[in-house]
């Protein structure tokens, strides 16, 4: 038996603060019998959904880039309810799904690991006379809460990081912690300024960050990848908050390319850091054992779509970079604001 | 009486080693009775000229962007041959000329020195019975000269400090001196490697930069401006070099936005950094003169004219930066590399 838990983010009111394109039923949902995907390829352009009927359509809309972050493995959970009917071959269907959905994202072990945990508890309340859909709603209800609890209490703790008048530069698109606290400081009359690179190739920045913050009616500028030491020795910042893809039990904060020589900008100019846990990887106990993903060097020579140079020209995309824990001021974690090299033993941040 | 000078670069066989866009003839020439300039904003992936039958014509061009740079002022003075005809009213049509094309670059001081120059020694030569269009081209293959082997005695000095198997930064298009300065460590067998940030928002880096280098057969790499740090860390950079828009007394080098955080994570990496002097301004004793131009911020919310974010989010476009003394390993001068506070009563770098 599932009991829906209490929700911290719901006590706070953080549904309401968050942006259109952070709201859980905006990244996607079921409805009418379809799953409705948002489409990030269109946002801020357009805010339209992907609508669709069969897992194969959820499949290719995953693999067609229509969500990226938490999407993927939101939509894919979403799909199993296209074929939780109750109809016979049930389990071996949900079985096909499951296997049909993590083919789109083969490198993401992430997605296959709560699919499995939603399809386990499934199976195994069916044979208790259970509703493999209903389990599905509610497991998915609970982890939905448990990602939004754990983004409010961060953005709670990055909150009291900020000063009133505080210019702050951020990197990618540093998903609800950063945004909710961005929210939270503007709510307590905090005054902040947000500086947001584009963050090329994909760039995030102008098309997710600038956009959710501006909604939001929070001051932001747009700037390019090569502006942000200006924008120090200018006086403009004071904080520098990003994400963190990974960081390591010694430390080291592993996140989208950029946010290495900013850390050293800000360092120079006496700014503090600090970085989002999304989970310590208990796994990674030193830098030693990060392998920097190198993606296709493809996508460095070309923007929205476009050639920027010649088809010969040679290119490199590392996509993340590695920033030491001297120039980490703080790690921003659901037990409040951590020194980096205090991570050891933490347990889930 | 004015007398060819002799070329430096001519006796190096520098002409030669120019890749396309770099040729004096390819950025502005005079040819049956046309102007012709290079269209920098069809390169690198068509390599054409803009054809000129009129002053109207040239200034058109001129204000459309087709050229940069030293681009312009050369356009514009191949431009005085169009009305050096000999004809009636000459001096007039020159004077009138001129005013058509100073008035394209109102901020460009330097055009306007340059033509003056030019018509004032045209207009004392016609008084002693030389013609207009002899004065201007002796004068305008004579400033080619000069400019070409200031080039050419920079890139000299600049190839003393590559190493063998050296990986070199720079950013933005460094112009002629540093290009040359890649060439001669090439025919020396150096067997360097280039890394190019693209240098958003007008990718001067993508369009320019890496097609010059990629046509002298010199192996280069396209990176974002966010990937600089993160190349020094991987162990591929050991030089970091760029050209300069203006060197303080001080020692402060003023450039392309972008310069002074790759300085700062050089500094950080225990990698050099060196500018091309370009003139140190004896009118800018000291970098608190430096007033940095502020361009349309609409300029960073687009990319090769698509836009990248909503239209009511704000940006911000500081055109160049500034790097104290104390981050430059160097000034690549005329004279020599000299210490970046050593500069004072150095003259014409």
């Amino acid at each position: 038996m599932l009991v829906n838990q209490k929700s911290i983010a719901e006590k706070e009111g953080i549904y309401d603060l968050l942006p259109f394109i952070l709201k859980p039923q905006n990244i996607a949902r079921f409805e009418n019998g379809q799953v409705l995907i948002g489409d990030r390829r269109q946002y801020p352009f357009k805010k339209v959904f992907v609508a669709c009927h069969s897992i194969d359509e959820v499949a290719k809309a995953i693999k067609d880039m229509v969500t990226q972050g938490s999407g993927p493995w939101m939509a894919a959970a979403h799909a199993l309810l296209l074929v939780a009917d109750g109809n016979a071959d049930e389990k071996q269907r949900l079985q096909k799904a499951r296997e049909v959905l993590v083919a789109t994202r083969p490198t993401n072990t992430a997605m296959a690991r709560r699919l499995d945990y939603i399809l386990n508890e499934a199976f195994k309340n069916m044979d208790a006379g259970e509703s493999a859909s209903n389990t599905i709603l509610k497991l998915l209800n609970n982890m939905i809460v448990d990602i939004y609890d754990s983004y409010t209490l961060r953005a709670k703790y990055a909150n009291t990081l900020i000063d009133k008048n505080d210019g702050i530069l951020t990197h990618c698109f540093a998903e609800a912690g950063f945004i909710l606290a961005m929210a939270m400081a503007k709510r307590d009359g905090k005054n902040i300024s947000v500086y947001t690179p584009e963050t090329r190739p994909f760039l995030q920045g102008a098309k997710l960050t600038a956009p959710s913050l501006h909604e939001l009616d929070i001051e932001v500028r747009l700037i390019t990848d090569n502006m942000p030491a200006s924008m120090m020795s200018q006086g403009y910042i004071q904080k520098f908050i990003t994400a963190a893809d990974l960081i390591t039990l010694d430390g080291y904060v592993v996140n989208k390319v950029g946010t290495f020589q900013s850390a050293i900008a800000a360092h120079y100019h006496q700014i503090p850091y600090y970085a989002f846990a999304w989970g310590v990887d208990e796994n990674s106990a030193t830098h030693d054992s990060i392998i920097i993903e190198q993606r296709n060097p493809e996508e460095v020579k070309t923007v929205l779509g476009e050639p920027t140079t010649l088809a010969d020209i040679k290119a490199c995309y590392p996509a993340f970079d590695i920033t030491p824990p001297q120039l980490v001021s703080g790690i921003i974690s659901v037990v409040g604001v951590l020194k980096a090299d205090d991570l050891v033993g933490r347990g889930k941040l």
